[in-house]
């Protein structure tokens, strides 16, 4: 099961060719995205996908996303969609066609089944390495071109990460600078428990501020924990009491191991996290 | 006039949707793409820029790039073509459809006309400023993931560094390291003269083998020309006795302004140098 829709309200078949080949957004990855999990027919976190959708497309001098349009768009979608109960609602906005000087973005939102290679990872949890991302954590702030932060299309070198990650033997990847500094993993937030607190980088070093994250710290809050935006390092990781991966689709998952260290049990914790976090839904 | 066909052979419709929205290249910006200039029937460098794609396709774990079919494709491209005699031939090849293990790559040929920007450009020349890439040139080695030398389709950054060019008032850009080492242009190779002497960075540093550069090269060495693979500071552009960058459908463009410093004219250089260039095809 599969829908399509255009922002105008175009319903469209999604196996189908819908998409020219002088699009920027396929011949220069130069465009936007989100991914929400839609479950019970609500859109989780509508509010901060699109407003960090706006975020990045501004970021990208891309014209202004105009949320109600947005909203529209997946009010429509999750109307027409007839599958799972849970499942997943991709937002693309490209900068449109190549040339045209009066080019309209391309935008459109699919709605698919989760994978189910995602059911497995929340069920089991996963094992990561670390790899160099290449850049230090002052580079967002002085070289804002580099468009660090932003949820474009260029995502290439995340998905030769998470490759990287599976040649080596595990399932994912978190990003670390060379000093030794904690990024993020290539489609998700890194989580750190340790007593009662839970950490995350904080995102003006250049990672995605995680939509996903942001909900399980506003309830782990509400059920007692204390939340904390601190920068991490990798010995950190190996030292975590739990340690997880927040993204929308998987929610939170749990890592068991990294860089080949098993870590303490956390399904404890785990339980604990995921039951505040559901809560809120 | 524009001529689009896939790589099986089939002919298509540049102005009507080709692409499948859960194209990888699309969602992703994974995969890999060359742009070759066409002269007189001919496409200039043609085995430097598919050798170029395969190297591409190796780092981003693509299925290997089958030469001569490649070969053919643009045969048939180049032969259906009934504009300009100059004109662009881009090639490209994606991932193909998300989430089917038994995907092939998207791959297509699409000529159109050159941009009159780019004509402008050639003969006028261009002003740069130099922006930061973020990255040392030790990180291509040491982190193979970050696809630093791949032509992939993850291009929004460099998009986003021209547009911060315009910005701030100039034409292009050319990148730089941190310790002020040189890179590229975001598409574009750099190229410094000193006396008799051209200069280029390694490409060991992190980035694109320049298919125009080489063969600038190869020309000016017959022409009596020393050429260089040799580091490049920020310092050097700034005391070049001429700067040009090279791309296959901008050629050689000199660079007229570099971070508001005026530099020597170097049109008498340029010319000599075009005339070798001109004098291979």
């Amino acid at each position: 099961m599969r829908v399509l829709a255009f922002l105008d309200g175009t319903l469209a078949a999604p196996d189908a060719p819908q998409i020219r080949v002088d699009d920027l957004g396929l011949l220069r990855g130069d465009g936007v995205f989100e991914t929400v999990l839609v479950t019970g027919g609500k859109p989780r976190e509508l509010g901060p996908h699109l407003d960090r959708l706006a975020r990045s497309a501004a970021m990208l001098d891309l014209p202004p996303i105009e949320i109600a349009a947005w909203e529209r768009l997946c009010d429509q979608v999750i109307g027409e969609w007839s599958g799972s109960p849970e499942f997943v609602l991709k937002l693309v906005c490209t900068r449109g066609i190549e040339g045209d000087p009066s080019a309209t973005p391309t935008a459109f939102a699919l709605a698919n089944e989760v994978d189910p290679k995602v059911l497995r990872a929340r069920a089991e949890g996963v094992s990561v390495i670390t790899l160099d991302r290449g850049i230090d954590p002052g580079l967002a702030e002085r070289a804002p071109w580099l468009l660090l932060g932003a949820k474009t299309m260029s995502y290439s070198f995340n998905m030769a990460a998470i490759r990287e990650a599976k040649r080596r033997g595990a399932d994912d990847v978190i990003f670390t600078a060379a000093d030794g500094s904690i990024f993020e993993g290539p489609t998700s937030t890194v989580v750190l428990v340790r007593g009662r607190t839970l950490y995350t980088p904080p995102s003006d070093i250049g990672i995605l501020p995680g939509t996903t994250q942001a909900a399980l710290f506003r309830s782990a809050e509400k059920a007692g924990w204390t939340v904390k935006y601190e920068p991490l390092r990798i010995e950190d990781l190996y030292e975590a009491e739990g340690l997880f991966m927040a993204s929308s689709v998987r929610k939170l998952t749990r890592i068991h191991t990294v860089d080949d260290r098993a870590l303490p049990d956390s399904k404890a914790v785990y339980g604990e996290l995921m039951a505040a976090y559901e809560g809120e839904y």
